[in-house]
């Protein structure tokens, strides 16, 4: 099968660009002796991570329950979910899970380990919980100041095992911190099995965290135009573009694409919606549900009706999300269609 | 079935909400002599829009010739697509469609039309094709001294059937173009089965523009937090609610719930991102791909870990295209579970 035969707006992925960033990441992290688990929520294929684990990932990282079950019934058993997972029915699907698969999860705080030591007591099982410790993007976290106590409370539990220290994103900036919750640790005779860092900004700078034994990253395997604008890649490195069709020229400065927002999520980066390969000057201003609204004033050149286009997204892993199949391309052949088995899984 | 039987996030609907929007739509039309189109986008599901039509509407829209073919699949024939279809194979799928339905499509192009007759014309058929009107969205659209070339051409090819004007949103402003749209169109003796209007904040208007003939709606079903803040709803109007969990409280003022962009979408309305019904007070922030970020320093109260809480989304119609199933709630009861049929289609 062609490109030219696939309709659009369709998810395309570069099979060349995505495997030299598979095995880029990889060759990066067996340089620094740190264990490399990518992070599912970019792909959501099952196929792709075992390729991840043959190039020589440890395991793999989902963030809910869900999205796990989809790679376990996969096979694939090691799997991280950097998540705090609460309530009754999710904390007792997370036990089942782990009963037969090498399943860790986090938690920030007292409540939630209470929730995790009773699904597990309930399962007669032990479950491996790292703690999360607070980082600069103030999302979940506990401060460094309660590590110690937290640590203790999944160790003293005889359905719990304290598996390490999660941190996300591990910048730099959080290695003083780092340092010294291991060494608060240590002192209280509390072993760590993995200090586990992650993020595609602080996976290029991981060499400057020797603490960390492992290494979490999801965006690195397809990139998009906010990693691009970060100087976290290139945009040879771009790995996935959305082709879409030119449907409407309504003045000799608009084009319209048939990609919206349901095709390219409303992620924005500096207020634009994502970059036009063809047409580099091109700024995509706004998104309806299914219409581009583009920009063409700074182009030379300008697209007729119905010409097709490439488009690099804003965000890559909710691109994926919105779509159940997406192609693998090798030049103008369509190598592979994957179904985006894990999509949708939010719970 | 219990909503509290159901894990989160998930996609909660009101039921009496929904009929009341329902029959309260249909019954304004019918008070203005229009004929009413449903715009199923907003909620993708056959039963719904069967829903639609017993209370009295004429056909459906929908905004993709993918999406059209969930419905026709289901039995529902009259289906205007007010979209440009351009390309072979989406030319050819709409030709076939048409072959057994009523389908009414959009053109604001001499070459759009030109497609579209090619089609028609290896499919044997006729195909309706109304001339789209450029408003003030600045999105797609004929100019007004386009519309009856358009027209003609349109009327001129013996496979197609020129339907009429197609306008959105036919807010007020619009009137005036309408009318000279019309007087131009009368003068060259082209008939004008339709004039479709269509859009939220125009409906409201409908009164003023006599001229309209049909109405498109589509957001009203459910509602949202930006139709509120726009004026054309109450929040009482808001049948659609996402279903989340605390699942951290890392400081005092923080809250961060399991739904994030992948469950309420990154639109934004007023820099934020959803209304929680239990703390109105609360500002949603920011959201990661699987997390809220909440900023609860405005309220008294202080939700823990575990709570459930219901989020009204700033759009409706990205929300229900991220999810496989919602729910249709009336009190505490689960009396339904849709799936999404025509979910992630987007050709």
């Amino acid at each position: 099968m062609s490109v030219h035969d696939l309709e659009t707006p369709s998810v395309l992925i570069d099979l060349d660009r995505m495997e030299r960033n598979i095995t880029r990441m990889q060759e990066r992290c067996n340089e620094l002796g740190l264990a490399f688990r990518p992070h599912t929520k970019t792909h959501k294929i099952p196929d792709i991570a075992r390729m991840q684990l043959e190039a020589g990932a440890v395991g793999i990282a989902c963030q809910k329950v869900s999205e796990a079950e989809v790679f376990t019934s996969a096979g694939i058993n090691d799997i991280q979910i950097p998540y705090n997972i609460v309530g009754a029915q999710k904390t007792a699907r997370l036990a089942d899970l782990a009963l037969y698969n090498r399943i860790t999860v986090s938690a920030d705080h007292p409540a939630v380990i209470a929730g995790l030591a009773e699904a597990a007591r309930a399962n007669e099982m032990a479950i491996r919980v790292m703690v999360d410790l607070a980082t600069d993007i103030q999302r979940t976290g506990a401060p460094l100041d309660d590590v110690v106590d937290l640590a203790k409370r999944i160790d003293a539990d005889e359905n719990l095992h304290f598996a390490g220290l999660l941190v996300y994103p591990s910048n730099v900036t959080m290695r003083p911190a780092i340092q010294e919750a291991l060494a608060r640790l240590n002192e209280a005779g509390i072993g760590v099995d993995t200090v586990s860092g992650g993020g595609s900004g602080a996976a290029l700078h991981a060499h400057e965290v020797p603490e960390l034994t492992e290494l979490r990253v999801g965006t690195y395997l397809f990139n998009d135009w906010s990693s691009v604008s970060k100087g976290w890649c290139s945009l040879d490195d771009c790995a996935m573009t959305v082709l879409a069709t030119v449907v409407s020229r309504p003045t000799p400065d608009r084009v319209i694409l048939d990609s919206g927002s349901k095709t390219l999520a409303a992620d924005r980066w500096d207020n634009l919606h994502g970059y036009i390969v063809e047409y580099p000057e091109a700024r995509i201003y706004q998104l309806s549900e299914e219409h581009a609204h583009c920009d063409f004033s700074a182009c030379t050149a300008r697209p007729d009706i119905g010409e097709r286009v490439h488009v690099i997204p804003v965000h890559t892993c909710v691109v994926t999300n919105l779509h159940d199949v997406i192609y693998g391309v090798r030049g103008e052949t369509v190598e592979v269609s994957w179904p985006v088995a894990a999509r949708g899984r939010v719970w």
